[in-house]
């Protein structure tokens, strides 16, 4: 069976939007087509140029015999600017505010459209470094870890508040939260987590650092180490932080319950290092 | 700014992966790429009969002034078959035995390329059925529920085991665990579902259904009802199963603890009355 140009684009799309940072060989594609290797390098340059003028990301290619291509999810500037934008409009909604000073985020938790979004924007931030795994805890961290593991092509591992029988053998420690001060506890399964690995740590929501700071103990307990930790909200009215180098995608800067007003401005996401999308 | 043929077809392929189930009118298209309603529509047929050949889905139409076009997820049976065969060879490794028969899964719900085609799978036999939402219940639904909500673009909301003081006000129930007998709660925030919404519910195993039950009877407080259930793995040793119309993936039919052997086989995924790509 051979493929018109027009049906390999359209393949060829949809095979590399589904495994982001997956090297492909150009063989696979040439075999899968039945079509030269020149023509598949045709299609990749169409391909990666309407990636790019759409900020979807780019395909990069690797030389050589071992070599190939893959897609990597990066957003631009003016799309990451967008998006962050609307997150804000969604948060800074007063009736999100919870006794204590809380914010209500369940729904956007749970909304695949703004998820894969934060995935995106996390994703591109972090896509130059090497990562074998993401880490989060359980219950809110989950829909962040997996959207932003579905555009980095990498595991998710899950830290819980308590050990379950399903979980097989676990490694534990005791941390104490940054606000609150008080000692919790957290649980990892032996079986999640090679010696060695380099970890990105995920969460919705970051005050003082307590639980980020917990999982890079319990990190150590594995001999992992962190290669960085992103965050959807971080918290401005914090005394002292216990974690320095992270990125927000967005500030809860002003949490003012009598008023019931909320101010949330954009995290620190612009002014990190980021390579973005020309 | 004017795109080629090529250029349109990379881009529209894109877009509407990202958005399942999303209605989006032929002028949307038009306007986007300064191309005629004629182009637009030759370049959605040459989509369609690729997604379905592929067995990527299908694009379906809705004629009329409010009309447009939608990508729907749909898995054809071949891979269908290819995807099932997979899940059972990963499970089906006696190395996941915990004592008391229990299987140890949590790095499948961590990986993301699994996850999607248990996604996939999941939501092309619930693709034309009503559905508002998904529910799960937490921890190891979420990565399962994510991954179906990414391909029927719908909200999902997580039922949790304890009430936490970020998801407002709550409704809780007790309900009685099917296999073990114990009484246990569940909680949801009362913000997450609307009054009458159609659910379809989600998990990762199934015993005798007691959580499923739970999750039932919780909807019904919410007077919602349920659209479907599907589930990863059922057991099939239960006496008396609580559930009786659901989808499963898998099924865990023989769990030997002494001499250490599992065997698992197709769920009864391939027996539903489903409708596939052909």
């Amino acid at each position: 069976m051979k493929f018109k140009r027009s049906e390999r684009l359209i393949d060829m799309t949809h095979f590399l939007l589904e495994r982001p940072h997956e090297l492909v060989p150009l063989t696979f594609f040439s075999e899968r087509y039945g079509s030269a290797k020149s023509s598949i390098s045709e299609d990749l340059t169409i391909i990666k140029e309407t990636f790019e003028v759409r900020g979807v990301g780019t395909i990069q290619t690797v030389p050589g015999a071992a070599g190939g291509v893959k897609y990597i999810s990066k957003v631009n500037v003016s799309s990451a600017k967008q998006m962050i934008e609307e997150l804000c409009g969604h948060l800074e909604n007063s009736e999100r505010l919870l006794p204590g000073g809380y914010l209500f985020m369940t729904d956007l938790l749970g909304n695949p459209q703004l998820m894969n979004k934060v995935g995106r924007l996390l994703a591109s931030a972090f896509a130059d470094k090497e990562i074998d795994v993401i880490m989060t805890v359980a219950t809110k961290g989950i829909p962040i870890a997996t959207a932003v593991a579905n555009f980095l092509n990498v595991p998710v591992v899950i830290v819980r508040r308590d050990s379950r029988v399903t979980e097989g053998s676990t490694v534990s420690i005791n941390y104490v939260s940054g606000s609150t001060k008080r000692i919790q506890s957290m649980v990892l399964s032996k079986r999640s987590l090679k010696e060695g690995s380099k970890v990105l740590i995920v969460d919705d929501f970051m005050k003082a650092g307590g639980t980020v700071n917990g999982m890079k103990n319990l990190l150590e307990e594995f001999s992992a180490s962190v290669t960085g930790i992103g965050v959807l909200v971080e918290s401005e009215s914090v005394d002292e932080r216990l974690v320095d180098d992270y990125i927000s995608l967005l500030k809860l800067s002003d949490v003012n319950e009598k008023d019931r007003q909320i101010k949330v401005t954009e995290g620190n996401y612009f002014q990190s290092n980021l390579s973005f999308l020309s």
